[in-house]
Order: C-alpha cells, then structure tokens, then sequence
C-alpha cells in the first residue's frame, strides 16, 4: 500500500482486518486481464466474526452499519493482500446484501457504512456503482455481506 | 438519444423517467474502458416511488412485472443522463430482485417487465443475460430493484 | 468440448444437462469482448427441474449441494452449448443464491457443490471468486441458483 492509503487509514484510525486467501473451494480473489471480482466479505477480524444476527431482530441500523463498514474493510484488506491497494485503478461495483428481519427495509443506511470507508479509505478511485437488497439469512448469521468489482492496473 | 430510439419511445407510448446522479454515497453509473455498471433501481417517477409492498402480499404479478418496467426505465434513464442512449453497444447483464413474500416462486414473470422494455427501447442491442431471484426486502419496501452491466462505446 | 474436458467428465461419471439458448425474454449467454455472462441457472435436466423447496425445510445440506452440483453443470452446458468449453479462458466470478427457510445459515456449503464440480470438469481455469447468499424464495420453489462470470477466447 502506498502512502496516501497508509496516512488516510491512519487519520481514520482505521487498520485493515488479517485475512487470507480463501483455502476453500473458491479463491478470495481473481483478477484478469484487470478486471478484479473480490468474493463476498462478511464481517471479519483475523477471519473470526465479529457480529451475528439480521436486521430489524437482533441488530438496528447503526448496528449493522459497523459491520458493513468492517465487512467492507476485508473487501480491501483482500485486495491488498493479493496485489497491495495502491493498484487498485477504480472502484467499479458494491453489491450488499443484508440479512433482513421482517418488515426491515433500510438496506441503503446498513450498506453505505462500506460505501463510506471504501472513498474514505481510497479516496475518489473509491467512487463505485451499488445495489442493496434484503436477504433472508448470510452464512453464518453474518449481518451483512459485500462483494466488489474493481479495475486494477497490470 | 438518437431518432431510432427516440422513435422507439414513442412508438411504445413510453417516456423515460427524470433521473438525478445518486448524491449520496455511491453514484449511479461508473464508466471503465467500455463497461457500465448502473445502480439497483427501483420504480420510480422523477425520484419518487410508485409503488411498494412484496410479491404475493400486497402486489399479484401483473403489478410487479409493471414496476419491474418502471424500474428498468430507471436504468435507461440512468444511462440516457450519464452517456446518452445511442452510445449503448450492448446490455450484458441484468439481475432483478424481487421482493418475495411467503410461497411467491413467479420471480421471472414479474423480471419479464424489465427485460421487455429494455428490448423495446434498445432493439437487439437490448438482448441480456439475466438472473432472477427472490430477496427478503427491498430498500423503501420497494417491490423490485433492478440492476444492469453493458458494453458502452467510448 | 476438448478431449481433457470430456475425460474429465467421464471420469467423474458426469454428463453435461440437455439445455437451449432460452427463447424468453433474456439471453442464456451472451458474450462480449471476451467477457461471457451465463443467466441464472437452477438444477433441471433437459430443461426439467429436479428438486424444489428450500433449505432448511424440505431439504438439507446434502440434498442442497447436490442441487448445487446440477445447477453448475447447466451453468457449463450452457457454455458448452454456446461456444464449446475449452473456450473458457478462466472463470471469474460464481454468485450462490439459495434459498433459505428459517435460521439456515448454511449456505456456502451448500454453493460448494457448485464450485467444486466447476473445478473437477475445468481444472485450474475452473478457479473462480464467489458470493453465496440466503434468498426467500427462487424461481419454480428452486432451492439453490447460480450464474456466471467467465473469460473466454475470441
């Protein structure tokens, strides 16, 4: 990561989350021919959750605004691991998905948390396209998910 | 928007909503090397919504597939106000949200309203894959929420 | 399909679903600049579904992941149907969505029957990023739909 990110996360009081490359049956992250797809991030310290619970039931809005914001930190926390984010050229798509109890329908409020950190982090190559819609459960009871798109220098 | 869209427009009767640029935490449309990403919409007249409640509760299909269309005018609309329709190359993808109350399994009867007039509009270079599913909520209690990727011309 | 491709079938015991390019409103593929979008798949065989309900409630984990396995190999019918498989130059971006009846929080493990059957036909080019999310409902009581991002050569 390069200085402006390293002083911005700084000045936030913000330090990306330890993460790893998913050992599982996909990877955290692909990149090709620029473009970088960043699978869905819940949110995570050191890979460990930090919140369970839905919308409108256990968690309110500010709530689940933390966990967007923390959730969307190993979105970058990934994407530093895999090329550093000084590469990262230009934010293109969030898409957030909130775990969404009866009657819930402030999606908009929960997911810019992640929108925010993402600019405040990157500044305007954080700028991004979003969609947020209510989901019925997230694995592991996570509050909310995020996945991004992104161009990345070669 | 050139004459043969223009023409298509209203040929259909239709006319494309007012739209602003999201404001707010994210924007609208982001443009990178060709691709464009539009933000989930929902039905809407000049930034209002028409209409809210979740498939197979408060709206039957007919009404749905009628929000889809308006949701989907949202995203040309979008596209109309950021580049101008005729630079439009092709629609990729198009994913539709539907909001699902207990037992509605209809979700691409209801989409068919948006994949309709997207064709309508833009002819052949309106033809998308497409993914429908059943979500939770919607932001606003919006019945629908729309979303699009295209190959745009420089 | 490239002879690596077909033993790799054979060996597994599997044979790709009977599919066609969907007749409705949307594409079951569309291609662009070597960019390829595959439509919202769910399990069927020869365009039948299989399996309804969701997880959760009528079925379980297994059930859901075998599911999962059926669905992705509709996801590589319909690219072998449109351009052959040994185009694909690299997977890039799996999105899970299942179907979730109360408190199932199981979804990744389920979206493995997808991800691991794409690596057993496709080898490392089979690699991909990816989402899994709960849903209300799908399409026809579906339990489990898939869709694709993938790189594939002119």
């Amino acid at each position: 990561m390069n200085d402006q990110i390293r002083e911005r996360l700084a000045a936030a009081g913000l330090v990306l989350p330890q993460v790893t490359a998913a050992r599982n049956r996909y990877r955290a992250t692909v990149i090709d021919d620029g473009l970088l797809f960043v699978s869905g991030q819940t949110p995570k310290q050191a890979g460990v959750p930090t919140v369970a619970g839905r919308l409108g039931a256990e968690l309110d809005v500010e709530q689940g605004r933390a966990a967007a914001r923390l959730a969307a930190l190993n979105l970058l926390a990934q994407i530093d691991r895999e090329i550093g984010l000084e590469r990262v050229k230009r934010l293109l798509k969030l898409n957030g998905y909130v775990a969404s109890a009866d009657g819930f329908v402030s999606q908009p409020a929960v997911i810019d948390g992640a929108s925010e950190v993402l600019v405040e982090v990157l500044g305007a190559v954080g700028e991004h396209a979003r969609t947020s819609v209510g989901v019925a459960w997230l694995p592991g009871n996570a509050p909310v998910e995020v996945e991004l798109i992104a161009r990345v220098t070669p």
